[in-house]
């Protein structure tokens, strides 16, 4: 069972590394990520001796756990943020969101844009590094602001409302890249339509269930009395819009998470909502997240730091100031103290997972085989977004933290 | 994600097909089966529909939750499991273990010798088949047990230990096979003493770490202060064991389930180990339980059924009987009322996962290729196995509730 061992390895270091970050007064992210960049190293350093652990980045198996990590995650963060107080920042929300979300793509777009040799895939391939610099990575974002005990203030929320709607948009748009991919680079309207069609009716369909269809089926699971039931009727839910989601060609994430948020409506009474909060935590905390975590350190590939280190470091620049520019001075004007508007703008900026996912799917629809052969900006350009990936998930918590605790907030972190 | 539509699907089955189970009376675990066995028919029936659901019993990343879901099971029985109280039993339970392996394996090595055709292999495919005959299936027997509410029953854990000593003397066995297959078909005295050497080997290191290690690091842990620790260290100490147990060439449930074991000695009090055991709970019988027993309802294959009905029928009689009377008569000796011998002799029936895997070890090893090309007998031989694994684990169930029921126990199931 080499999967065990590799389990193992990974629970072990994630471990240490995060009581080490805790002890030096970080969230266990950080550490989890170190982890996992540490494995990452050393596997390259010993890579006759576990050819299994050497490949683990790229085995099915451990993608698909850590896919699970990801929708146990977005699933926990849904059930730990109060939906109540989600309505109320929504409005604001939203604003943030959108010049969050404009401000990175654009800048990314037209540094792409002035930097890229041309080819047919140009636009593509510029559309891409808007793209991945405009993500907000949900569940970094959720875990991060869990470890500070932020997760439930102002700028917490308005962090994950905001992250939430950068990821939907931000997917429309990563759907759109695909859909050009397909079409050989050209934007069609009926594309963009059709996706737009989708998250409608995924949004109509989930207000439709939560507001109608649970009530009534939660009257029925609850005369059931099969042990553990509460549990799994909620990770049935959770599957259930997941699929729903990838049906409509949305992420899979969006579903796990509007399952969370719908768990708390539905729950008859606080005890039980506590107790499936408590199960859930233990299988995402204390399980799987890690892991997911330490995948992302693993992915490390610096090839990009030695072959076009000016662009790269353009692009990691651009990635911080663009989000805290795009999504700080929203907040700002929206009424946020300038403490919280600046701890808005540093706490999005976290891209994680879902640059990493946009990237893979980029790299798998063969977006950087043109000009043929590739100039090292364009063969290297899927390093550049990985790096920018782990250099803003690496350097958010620490930035983040250093807003919060300036604010004086006096919340201990819990991870 | 297809992997998430194929999780879906198993959990609505099986919680359907549990709670329909439940209803009429029996344990959850058997409407788990039926589900994947409906799910396995049905899947023939829409081959072309949806190739991954199709081939999903081959499937590696459903393959390793299935083998997440032993592991768990395992880890879980041995938590639940009173250690004090199996120590009280285990003399008893190791000779009703090794008189209940050795009938059935030797009943169904003399059946299959006189059956099978002359070929190099014939010694070790008699072999297999009474390897096979003599298993019992932990998981199946620990969840069967906590279905009916009788795992700390005095019948419960003489079961629960004879199968534990059961499953290692016929992995010993497994091991043997395998080395023969290795060697051309010949036993060699110096693979039967190294694999000896393993068991000691193994139980010397465990006994060393749960009374000497594990009070210094539990003292330590505790010292931690990291949210869900608990849990982790219990999953890190459960995958140490496993992997121990892999090294030295055993099977990693094994390990899974002396970790669970030593957890409850450890721990310093009753409300943690509580907690821990719900979240473990929910993980297990909430999520990968299921998971893992439809997959056994998912490997029919009927072929054996139509082409050798007398052998097959001439296997499963023999299954049965020969637990029945090894392991019954043995337990009713040692002091159990004829009931609760009975319900023994019935109990260590079910063959579950592990004859399945070892089913498969032999496929892979190339065991029925002798004499080519096989007659019926040979070649439908693994199809035979994998009957009698499904109808043992699925009469077993229903014959224990009725022995258990006619002993006035008064015990709810509640699965």
């Amino acid at each position: 069972m080499e999967l065990l061992f590799a389990l193992l390895i990974l629970l072990i270091l994630t471990r240490a590394f995060g009581e080490m970050a805790h002890r030096l007064g970080q969230p266990a992210l950080l550490g989890e990520l170190v982890a996992g960049v540490a494995l990452g190293v050393t596997v390259k350093f010993f890579d006759g001796v576990s050819p299994f652990i050497a490949d683990l980045p790229n085995d099915r198996v451990f993608l698909a756990l850590t896919d699970l990590g990801i929708f146990f995650l977005m699933l926990y963060g849904g059930v730990e943020l109060r939906a109540s107080k989600l309505a109320e920042v929504s409005g604001n929300s939203f604003f943030v969101a959108a010049c969050g979300l404009f401000l990175p793509a654009a800048v990314g777009l037209g540094v792409a844009w002035a930097w890229l040799p041309e080819s047919p895939l140009k636009l593509a391939q510029a559309l891409f590094v808007g793209v991945a610099l405009a993500i907000t990575a949900v569940p970094v974002s959720i875990r991060l602001l869990m470890d500070l005990g932020q997760l439930n203030s102002k700028a917490g929320q308005t962090i994950v409302a905001a992250a939430i709607i950068d990821d939907v948009l931000s997917l429309v748009l990563l759907a759109v890249l695909v859909g050009m991919m397909a079409e050989g680079g050209s934007v069609s309207a009926a594309i963009v339509l059709r996706l737009t069609g989708s998250i409608v009716a995924f949004f109509v369909i989930a207000y439709f269930v939560g507001h109608v269809v649970v009530p009534h089926v939660g009257r029925f699971v609850r005369s059931l009395r099969t042990a553990e039931f509460e549990f799994s009727s909620l990770l049935l839910a959770a599957l259930g819009f997941a699929v729903l989601a990838e049906l409509l060609n949305l992420h899979f994430v969006l579903g796990a998470f509007v399952a969370g948020l719908l768990f708390e409506r539905r729950s008859a009474g606080y005890a039980v909502y506590e107790e499936v909060k408590k199960r859930l935590s233990a299988v995402t905390l204390g399980f799987l997240a890690p892991i997911f975590f330490a995948s992302i350190g693993l992915h490390l590939d610096l090839s990009a730091a030695r072959e076009i280190p000016l662009f790269l470091s353009l692009l990691i620049v651009v990635a911080f100031v663009t989000k805290l520019l795009g999504a700080g001075i929203p907040a700002w004007l929206s009424g946020l103290s300038p403490r919280d508007a600046t701890a808005v703008g540093v706490g999005m900026s976290a891209r994680g997972a879902v640059e990493l996912i946009v990237a893979d799917i980029a790299l798998r629809a063969g977006l950087f085989a043109h000009p043929d052969p590739p100039p090292p900006i364009v063969a290297h350009l899927f390093s550049a977004i990985v790096i920018v990936a782990l250099v803003t998930t690496l350097v958010t918590p620490i930035a983040l933290r250093r807003v919060f605790s300036g604010a004086g907030s006096g919340s201990r972190p819990i991870g």
